[in-house]
């Protein structure tokens, strides 16, 4: 997450357990695009918005929840898609509590349309938003919603 | 949802009961935007897109039934801000089944921070996406990513 | 539900929101028997047997109450066919209780092999008999069954 | 429920399904009095205390969403009895929120001595009061006691 | 429970645990009328409905048993505030049901818009009625509710 | 189940536990039919209809079981009243799913408005159509219906 | 159950699955007396008390289904230990509601002291009085209650 | 619970809540048959059996934990029909668990026959044995039951 | 309660049902200190910390509930141990709430590595603090936490 | 289960409903190996490794039980498939533990893959392993482990 | 993982947290057999049967999830003991699916008779089959039905 | 945990997910006193009592896993505050049953009077005792609650 300069708004984009396999797992459900193709779309938009950006992703619980630390004064927002750990994980929800950034949680599926056990986010209650179910798009639209929420707010 | 013209993708956004109070309505949850406003920025973004768009607001669940079965064979796709009947109504859910076109269930606010009976949408299984939480900017989001899916699938 | 003339048994048929489409509607699950048909076939069966029959299709909840209310004093029994609201609708069971007329659940298709949340009906436990799953013959049996009923305990 | 004169505290009565049939539907429950002389009854009361009053009911969820609607402005409080619809309609709830009157919900019966699924009301956390059991007084006492309210609060 | 005399309509009054704190005790919940006061204004309503009243409190289960006890023979109807054992008490609710005279639940606040524990009574299938919500006029309601059920009946 | 002649459609009529005291058990629950009478108009309904019909009683789990499996390879199709163990059985499921042939689930009462253990079905979720309250019709409807979808897919 | 001879009181003992085992199966949970002990004492208390007594031990259900029914007639009251089959059997329990005698549920343990899936008797609702816990006296304290009750209903 | 005299076995009977109204109350749940007329009975049997009796009935959970601790070093056994707190009182179970004497659940009815919540006992579970359904028999039962238990581990 | 005396900060301790056996009570479980040697050791740490020290112990639920009330205006802060009555009751909880002092939840025992039905209680909402499972000790430790908080807030 | 010969290691391998189809019953579940074949497999393996075994199927429950009954004392060991008893059947568990040999819990398919009702085993509890989803192969697991265990505590 | 060589099946044994304490971790429980002893014969069989076999054991939820991702490409099956993850991991679970090779979950004890927490694995829905019990044994089954399983498919 | 000298009583503290934050981290919630600070006053408190004390704080569960087994052999005794992870880790509260040395589970904040899902502790049932709600204090609670338990024990 290192890296930001200067004065613009900056947004940080956590990803979770099972997502640097993006592109080649379960394409019939997640789709063929990469997770680095996914940020480097990112890219693009933030730069279109005068956003700066950065990228993390994790596959264990304490490493996320050490990431989010991070943010802490050096993000002004974030998108959270915290995979499986979205279903359970308090720790994770305490960490984005305790930093105080407002952030959006984001699926590539519509989590509620899947087996029972995915239709629930204990993270949702925190986040400002949610938006899921269009695949890569799903992040774009989430960032777009995000810098529209902290303009408004500014 | 009267007068499509020619050969567009056209859209069709459906609101539920009470939201033709909005921008009065409790403000302090559901911002100070009106239905009106929120329809005028959708047809400039949609016109942006080259699509079409129609509307439609109800209060009764019988009447969304049918002006959901009125958008068979006119409308490509929807954006249903159920409102309250999100929560429990299989009818509009069995409705929008029997029409077969991609929707985009969208909230106003983020309904998995709200009361526990707000927390669960029966329509949320039959949709092909869900955006919630950033206020009027949920629907322009939400019409972005089902222009952006109907492209994909084209 | 006009119309009823003389004095031989007079029975109401109820259909609930969405039926309008049946025919077109998901066929693979619900057949191409048009509910026009239907209702053809079911005055043929009628007239065979000396009853008087007649037809009602409505998308919203307060108007198939209004229907049934319409029913008291003009038949002896009804078919209820209520779609999607036969899993939740008190307040159609109600309207059913006061006017104190013996009514059959109808279904066309075995809505307990269905999904869970079809799986319940709140109407049944007023109805004196419940048909479900023959598809279109669903409605035939049930007026065969009703008629002998009512002759038993006339 | 138009028709409010002057500048006197104005109350609407709300009544929902099968309320129409009063006096005739069930009445070893719901006893023999009629709506019309309710409604007669309940003039007298407010007449004697000074208050305006109006009356609706309507069979129909979406209908009644549009009555609450039609008091704000000219209601300064509400008897609402929604029948079957106060054991689920979160729409009606959202209305009577939206318009931000105080409002008392009143039954003919003591819904809590009843079926099971009559035991909950989910319109009575947002009401300031409860009254019910009294069968055609409950509306006389709710009056009373919502008229008592408002000058207090006054 | 003492003192009744002659022979006309008797009322006890019932009240259980905490409620002798009234006035003082979480005043921006239960307002800040004594409960003397409320037994003051009470003995006036009585009177000139030419009833007579009496009035138990007390903080044990036991002792509400056997206060009700009492009431046998001796009282033609009650009013009840159990206070938090109207959540729990079995006790109660057998000692109302073997005296068999009818009674009127009472709750100086709404106890359905309280902490979900609160939102159930086990005594309210025994009672006749049930009034709450609007402070110490609550009792005043549900005695000339009472006092009308017992002169239908009679 | 013996005595399959020729090439006709043959019905087994499989009915469970209790149902040999039919006629003198609980008769204003479950009527004076016997079951040899029900057998014989049955009888009469399938030589109108060109079918064979066979018949089985048993009050054990296994002896259904068996009975079922005999079943395979000469019959067409299935009444089946498992009376009690309709509520529970997966071993009678279980061999009704292995001999695959279409099977009605019948009941002589309305199921779904008879005590809470009896409204469910462990069979119903395996049968083609369920017809129950009808009392001894239940059997006719059923077996008329069953024919009607045999001829159907044939 | 054959041989009841002339007009004395006859009562039934029906033993579910496993009791025959009784005295050598888990005897630090069921004691070592054995089911032919426990009979033979029964005769001897019957004896005394004038009355007739039979036995009869299944371990299949669909058996003990069939030993009730040959009840019907030929005993007054039966004492039933169902064993296992207490905590599921609807088939039993319909059984003992046919034949409309009173019965008695027996257990040798205390059930509601043992693992949660037997504290519960579906039987129980249809018996006149439960006996549990004493190991073999159980039966013999039944049998002298199920006389007094048979008695004082005579 | 005084005055215990020599070396023999000693038995307490505890009553709790609304048996002092034995007799009148409710008499065709709970017969006619007083409390005083039961514990005549029981002390004739007692004395039979060698046994010494004494008896004390409260309507107060506390006092009645009270009476247990009396009992200590004072009773060999009890009879313990705590009425509605049997459902639901960890009090009284406690007390009966500190002076660990050997004690037998009565119930005049059959409490598993009767409403859902008066199903379950919460003592149950620390008793050796129970008894229920034969009215005031029941205690006679119990008697005989818990005096062969004590010779038998004695 | 009596007799506080000077201005010194003030602790009431409560203690529950059963909790006069201590000592002697199932020792293996609650330990061998009676609850005099408790009282005995919280009066010399209170005396070290410069507090007084009051006690109460009752198995009533309504007389500790008179307790609490009797604390009103003498006690600054309390221990309360409700034993069984902290798993069901909410008239002490009301009591705890209505006079506003901070109290902290005691228990010898680590309730949640108990049964089921103790591992929950209804007062711990209400404390500012729970200590629990050091025996004896919990007593002292739960008086020094709370003078802690009590310095700190001052 | 006869012919049990000399002092080697005897296992029982119990069968229940529906297994006798086995190789038939629908096959893209339950593979196409029959029975016999497995008995045989069995036979090879059991003799390789020095043990003897005995095979029992049943549809009935009652007959399982008493095949368990007469295991005792001529089988060290068991395999039981109890096919759908498997999920509930506390008769056939009672019986397992009656006569207290270890037995290996088996089963065709990984139950826990499967609907809802057949993910859960009420003998597994009483099992001392499991072994599911190898299909045929599933049994000569448990036989290797079951004598391997066997072995290891002699 | 590292380390497989040549063309021959290629078997994969992740297991969870606590598993390496094996053999001195509540030895009463999983028995005196280190994790180093259950790999060596499990290389001795694999080596048997013509398999080549790795070994992981990570205490971390996100180790295991990066280690199955290592298996992809590598691995044509796996043995997995998640140990306490097995009842929770939707991560473990996605990652199981996501690199789509069949394997076998194992657990040393028989989970389904232990406490209720561990009685349900979420891994066991996507696994091919289930051993567990045989303590150390168990992983041997596994191995061995898993390389029947892929000839079979081979 | 490295250093433990000498043959004294030695405690380790391990601190779970989040609390490196403490003092800055919601401080409205968890007070303003820092993880350093807590520990610095943990080692006086330890060395006044003649103890040892050693810390470690983690965000990963499988790193907390490895600091509990890395306590075996070289603590005597720890308190836990295992954050998020107490309301849901198998895999910790595994560790801690492995390493069989007594511990107190610690919260800031008492965790009863918050959000549902933090009102259950699945650590607390194999810890020795609980402290909650004294903020910072409460770590220094336990520590002299475990080593009296300790010395007590030795």
């Amino acid at each position: 997450m290192a890296g930001w300069s200067g004065r613009v708004v900056k947004i940080a984009v956590i990803n979770g357990p099972n997502l640097n396999l993006l592109g080649t797992r379960e394409p019939e459900i997640y789709g063929t695009t990469t997770l680095a193709q996914i940020e480097e779309r990112l890219r693009v938009v933030a730069s279109e918005l005068n956003a700066e950006i950065g990228f993390a992703q994790y596959n264990g619980e304490g490493e996320i929840v050490g990431a989010i630390h991070d943010m802490r004064g050096t993000a002004d927002g974030a998108l959270v898609n915290a995979g499986a750990y979205a279903h359970s994980s308090l720790a994770i929800r305490d960490a984005l509590a305790a930093i105080a950034i407002p952030f959006v949680e984001v699926h590539l599926t519509n989590i509620f349309a899947r087996e029972p056990e995915r239709r629930r986010s204990v993270l949702a209650g925190a986040a400002v938003a949610l938006v899921c179910g269009f695949g890569a798009v799903s992040y774009e639209l989430a960032l777009r919603g995000l810098l529209s929420k902290l303009k408004q707010d500014a």
